[in-house]
């Protein structure tokens, strides 16, 4: 049951992530009207208890807070093109996935008081301790509505630019998909010679969790845009050692692709004149422009 | 002063490694001969309780255990092979960086009881607890010298194919560089604008660590060479997300370069029929002909 001294809140889209949405909030007993294109995937949620909308402007008029997670931005701006007058003034929250270029462009796009989110959780995490969002853009539709945001996991607002939340959520999947680079190159090494990858995994996540300090590193220097360093290993002495992660894939017959991009750029550090200097001042040549 | 009740240890090679090495079997109390071609760089050794030997051979002859550790396996040929009757019988750790193929020509090359290494750590990490040593080849040698062989780090023994410690040694070394590359893209992008790289790190940190139990799904997977999964997100929707990762670098006029191959990979995957599938299934296109 509803409980109606809960603000009502108005979710447009009920895919996977929509649908976790509208169940994270029907559990929280707020009072929940779902909107989607294809109704029949709305039908479970109704009869767990949320209010089905016919069209987009009833969806909207429905709630003061309306949060839209669709299928991309595309979708998005189809979608709420269609209720106009009704989002004058209203509370929009979007959670579709997106750069923070579309998210910037949407903010500025309808009468609402903005606010973008960045989920970091798949649909089954929703409402669990280890779902996170990131929310950027307007600060009083944040403070205004936390306790109904904080329904689907811990929310982390990381200002006002509405690009924000999406050039987080981006970063953070950056540094996942790197890992998981690593990671399946790593295994398909280890397994071609027979090694079990069940037996190599527990060794690659203590090392790679022991190096993440050298992320912290990275940072400092990156900031300074100073990447000097008094210690080993220098990236002269990295790209030199590099060489052996393609040779020694090539010998067990795997593709070195996914880590290749790395040794020119280190190589190139070098041959600029930064041989005595740490790893990070990769990031000058990711640069526009700086790589030759 | 070293300690006579102790094994003699040979060490041939006093670059920054091989006198880390030195230094910490003097430190250990292991009466030591050291041998370096350019003879200078061994005197602050000698000053620190070291024997110099002249020659290879007068160095192979001073120990049973001769651990080499030069600056790749062409210097490490040349230097053993005027050598080759003092090495009859000796224990040979070879610690040089190399590939599995490169040990394994090395283990035959010579008439010893030959062991081969891979240090995970850089010099001024030698013999402090995080050190670790990885070493495959002759069980025997391994047996009897494990006191001596633990005093740089923490020893594992991981089989007697001598290529396996270069194996393990180089597939946690891509591990950690799939991290670094993940971590140079996420911080160029983030500080390209303007969130500073040192405020981004700590969440990339966390991020990165709670995601590394992913990998024990990719490495049962990849064991059973079977790919299926009834959660999100199955590599259609990460392939679909993908395209943002690229698309807000561009935006911030960062390249994408160092994430890019990933992308091509998971489309053929899903090309081919295995959309429903998971991530892991990549390692399928490294094997040698798999990939179209």
């Amino acid at each position: 049951m509803p409980d109606l001294s809960k603000p009502a809140v108005t979710v447009l889209g009920a895919g996977d992530m929509g649908s976790a949405l509208v169940r994270a909030l029907l559990a929280a007993g707020y009072p929940t009207t779902v909107w989607n294109r294809t109704p029949e995937r709305a039908k479970p949620l109704v009869a767990e208890g949320a209010t089905q909308a016919t069209t987009v402007a009833e969806a909207v008029e429905a709630s003061r807070l309306v949060i839209v997670c669709l299928l991309d931005y595309k979708s998005v701006t189809e979608v709420l093109d269609t209720a106009r007058d009704a989002l004058a003034g209203q509370v929009l929250v979007n959670l579709t996935n997106g750069t923070q270029g579309q998210a910037r462009e949407l903010a500025g796009r309808y009468d609402v008081d903005y606010l973008d989110g960045g989920i970091m959780a798949v649909p089954p995490m929703i409402a669990s301790p280890a779902a996170f969002v990131f929310y950027s853009g307007s600060r009083s539709a944040y403070d205004t509505n936390k306790p109904v945001l904080e329904v689907f996991g811990e929310s982390i607002y990381v200002g006002t630019d509405p690009g924000f939340a999406a050039l987080h959520d981006i970063g953070l999947l950056s540094g996942m998909y790197g890992m998981f680079v690593g990671g399946l190159h790593a295994l398909a090494l280890v397994t071609s010679a027979g090694i079990p990858a069940t037996k190599f995994a527990p060794l690659l996540k203590r090392y790679v969790s022991s190096m993440t300090g050298y992320v912290d590193r990275m940072a400092e220097q990156i900031d300074k845009q100073d990447y000097a360093i008094d210690v080993t290993s220098n990236i002269a002495m990295q790209s030199a050692g590099y060489v052996n992660l393609t040779l020694s894939a090539e010998e067990q017959g795997i593709s070195p692709e996914l880590l290749a991009p790395l040794g020119p750029l280190m190589a190139q550090r070098v041959a600029d004149g930064h041989g005595h200097e740490d790893l990070g001042g990769v990031v000058e040549l990711l640069k526009k422009g700086n790589k030759k």
